[in-house]
């Protein structure tokens, strides 16, 4: 979720039964509208109280810094109309609402506070919190300091510990205001820029450019939670986030070359049956520094981090296009042609294509996801449209979806033809063609050791350490086993499995995150690690990088491999 | 195909308008029954004259060696019909056919016949020849005798240069006599031998065990043709072919805990749908020979030929669940478990299974193949019903087919359970519980050099060599690209595809012919080759062996390396 600059109490609002004007584009709770739900996700509590609601759109304009946390909502309208026995509790879960007594703070006012010689302040959801005194009683230590300046929220989605009626009442005696309602000044001073309304990121993410923004969270948060929360999952942007107004949002769907047009607009998809997938997405560039270091590469220098797991909900595609006439039967058209609206310098909408097979394929389970683990999709995530492709590289997972078009062909744009594409090891990049390579689709099997970091100083446990990571394997290939080796592949250790989804191949989606505890000689002062996963085809990864290096820096799947300083 | 004791002219039999009563189990054609025929495979020539035939089954007993070319008849009967340009060509095809002027010769005599000191004689459809004189003319050299004292079929599959009139004249100028109908005598000496009824295998299958039968093709007859002859195609048979009578054959169907039975004899069989599909087949021991260098396996010795390709002809399994009411929405099953009618000395019948998901998947193309291809299926390869799991390893397409279970687990079997599972590479034999690791299923991207072969002296032309090979993946993933190198991955050279079919994944099930020519260096006088294959889903091959190595030596996938000899 992007930076939240005002959260509105729509408790209180309901309460009032009165909506505000407001200068927003948002969707909001309401009871009135009951629509079916389909949960594929055992693990996605924030949906247990999400079955109602309906849009809104109100106002449009510069407006896009605005954004509701409207689930965290939902969930104290949940709560107020729940038991008696959980009513004690609502003071602490009130942690974080707007409170009027208390002044309002703009978001540049906070991020001026994120050192301790101009005192530490943090949000919550609509509070600001002053918790310079508090840093050094934290049990978590340093950790916090992450936040600091910023926002507490994926944090306290990470580590659930925090989430005690007793720790939101010590927040809450630190809050010194709210966040303000106020657009940024940054926004208005550069609206001839592109990206002036660009949403604000969290200070966490990693950043590799600005504009457009691309950035990835620091690895050892991915592997505390199963779903990665929304304002730290990594973000790949080809251009500037667009300004979507849900009033006038419309998605276009087509049939090439006849007159079959379809509008819906953003209610009409909310009437669509609703379904929840649990599915990872990752950047064909993920990984690519490791392949950096062997030879240059081309591209953003991402670590090991540009890749999530949500849960995504939305319509089905294969619905919609049953309605087009399209279905597994279509015999006439290969592709599905996604456009976004998020354009360049030239007016190209940025544009992707899968094959038809996988569209139409009701196990192939895309979706035209319009919520992120339960929340609106974020804008730097796609809001309010974006098609979620499982097991599929992210660049096909079109975010700011506004047409959909059935061809013949794949799509000849830019990003379909000249880039994605898997380049042999020797290609010359002024010579090769790369139209006539085979686009990236579905990813192959890939792990990493997120924790420890490498070069990193680990404590020796009887002559243990403890590694943890993620693996996961394109086309809804569930992970079967994770190896770790900490002699160069004379002895491998298999790897226990964290958390995973009990999804049957071909149609698990999600990661799987491992744990693993591996021996190391006594008097080593450091070793090395290797990682390899083994997925449902038992496809495994090549060994090296030398191997499979390519100019563009794609798809580097070999083992993961950190050297570690040991203190025994 | 099992090699021919017997092979009958049914041009002759429809002449005559009468059917001979044979002793023996088989099914030919007839022009009466019209069916329906969806032919997925645009290299299959043969079936083109297959629309026609209903099965007659005729007499039981001793009978299994006796076998039916009938679809080398088919294509007479074709040509016979055809346009008056051929007619002049009839004569030159009819080699082979029986000749009553000519006597009858038995496997036995003719296996006697394999050295020139006791004359070579071969045999081609129901013609026996004498082709002693003939070998030092012979233009493809010393090849000719592989087929010495066994037979010609499968080689003139694999080089269609001798399909001219003029080469069937010089052969059939040498012509002594006809292939007897006789029972061979060995089956009648031994029959409480239960492999005295297995078929006659083809003398150039390199022979790994007799009993059971498991056998390969030297390698460099792999790339000769996209669709690997019967006669040679690999064969891996756990237990003794089954002795089956068509005219008793049953298929039973049943879903567990209910009372659902459905049994289809081989005419239901027949009068459903017909499709055919162009498939892989290959051994999870593929290529364990080169594990076992590296450090002892456990399993068959198998080189890089356990794999083949052919057209598989039959009735989906998609339709007869439909008919059993399970499709894809079906929720309370999970598996369908296979089983054969070969038995072990407990009784126990060949079993394994796979997942529901493939057999109620339209595009999952599970056949009841009666077909392999264009003619019956072989004893050896499941005659009368192998089902063909495309993408999935040979051990799950089980042979013989007797009996269809839909169950909510997997199969209990030694096969599912004990076997054909992947190994961690340090698991302890003694103490590793395979019931809880993943079956092998869906095979991993794998490519193999078939040409040169290892250790062979190789003639340098301009600096290059030419080589030769096969990749394929399971899980239906086209192979998209083959690289190799000749100087230990510094340069990758992209190999060109010698065939493949134009199916798109995830449904391309058949392997890929590629060819390279690779750069040696001047001067170097042996040369190290590896190649690499990627699939569509980019998933490539492990660099080596020692880090997938495994006790039970399945799924060796890693780069093939051989060394050649170096000729300028």
């Amino acid at each position: 979720m992007a930076f939240i600059t005002k959260r509105i109490n729509i408790l209180k609002l309901f309460e009032n039964n009165q909506i505000k004007q407001l200068v927003c584009s948002s969707y909001m709770l309401s009871p009135s509208s009951d629509r079916s739900y389909n949960n594929n996700n055992s693990n996605n509590n924030n949906d247990k109280s999400s079955k109602y609601f309906k849009y809104i759109g109100i106002g449009a304009g510069i407006t896009a810094l605005i954004y509701y946390n409207y689930c965290q909502s939902r969930k104290y309208a949940a709560l107020q109309s729940a038991s008696q026995n959980l009513k004690k509790h609502l003071h602490e879960d009130q942690v974080g609402m707007y409170r009027e007594d208390l002044p309002d703070y703009s978001i540049e006012d906070v991020m001026k506070h994120s050192e301790m010689n101009t005192r530490v302040w943090v949000t919550y959801k609509c509070g600001v919190y002053d918790i310079t005194d508090f840093i050094k009683e934290h049990p978590g230590g340093d950790q916090i300091m992450m936040a600091a300046g910023s926002s507490l929220d994926p944090f306290w989605l990470l580590y659930g510990i925090h989430k005690t009626p007793q720790i939101h009442g010590i927040l809450e005696k630190m809050r010194i205001g709210n966040v303000s309602e106020e657009v940024s000044k940054d926004a208005l001073a550069h609206m001839t820029d592109p990206y002036a309304l660009d949403p604000k990121r969290h200070k966490v993410l990693r950043v590799h450019t600005e504009k457009p923004f691309n950035g990835e969270p620091p690895a050892g948060l991915l592997t505390e939670q199963f779903y990665t929360p929304n304002d730290i999952f990594y973000v790949r942007n080809h251009l500037a986030v667009p300004d979507i107004d849900l009033e006038t949002y419309e998605l276009e769907i087509e049939i090439e070359n006849t007159d079959k047009i379809k509008k819906l607009s953003f209610a009409d998809i909310l009437k669509l049956p609703k379904y929840t997938v649990s599915a990872t997405l990752m950047c064909a560039g993920n990984r690519r520094s490791e392949m950096n270091k062997v030879k240059e590469v081309k591209g953003l220098n991402w670590g090991i981090s540009s890749i999530g797991n949500a849960t995504w909900t939305g319509a089905r595609l294969v619905d919609v296009l049953k309605v087009m006439g399209v279905d597994d039967n279509t015999k006439e058209y290969s592709h599905v042609h996604f456009e976004g609206m998020d354009m360049d310098t030239t007016s190209n909408l940025y544009t992707a294509s899968i094959p038809l097979s996988k569209a139409v394929n009701k196990d192939g389970d895309v979706l035209l996801a319009y919520e992120m683990n339960g929340q609106p999709i974020p804008r730097d995530h796609g809001f309010p449209i974006r098609v979620i492709v499982p097991g599929t590289v992210g660049a096909r997972n079109v975010k700011w979806l506004g047409r959909i078009l059935i061809a013949k062909d794949e799509c000849q744009s830019h990003w379909q033809q000249k880039d994605y594409k898997g380049v042999p090891p020797s290609a010359d990049p002024s010579h090769i063609n790369l139209s006539k390579l085979a686009s990236i689709q579905e990813l192959p099997v890939i792990s990493a050791i997120c924790k420890p970091s490498n070069e990193e100083v680990v404590k020796v446990e009887n002559g243990f350490i403890t590694v943890k990571g993620y693996a996961w394997s394109g086309g809804g290939r569930k992970i079967i086993r994770v190896d770790l080796t900490t002699d160069g592949g004379k002895e491998w250790h298999v790897a226990n499995f964290a958390h995973q989804t009990d999804h049957a191949s071909p149609r698990h989606w999600s990661w799987t995150l491992w744990t693993a505890r591996v021996p190391v000689a006594k008097g080593q002062k450091t070793v090395e690690i290797w990682v390899k996963a083994i997925d449902s085809s038992y496809n495994s990864q090549p060994d090296t990088i030398d191997n499979i290096w390519n100019y563009r820096g794609f798809l580097n799947n070999a083992y993961h491999r950190i050297q570690v300083n040991l203190k025994f």
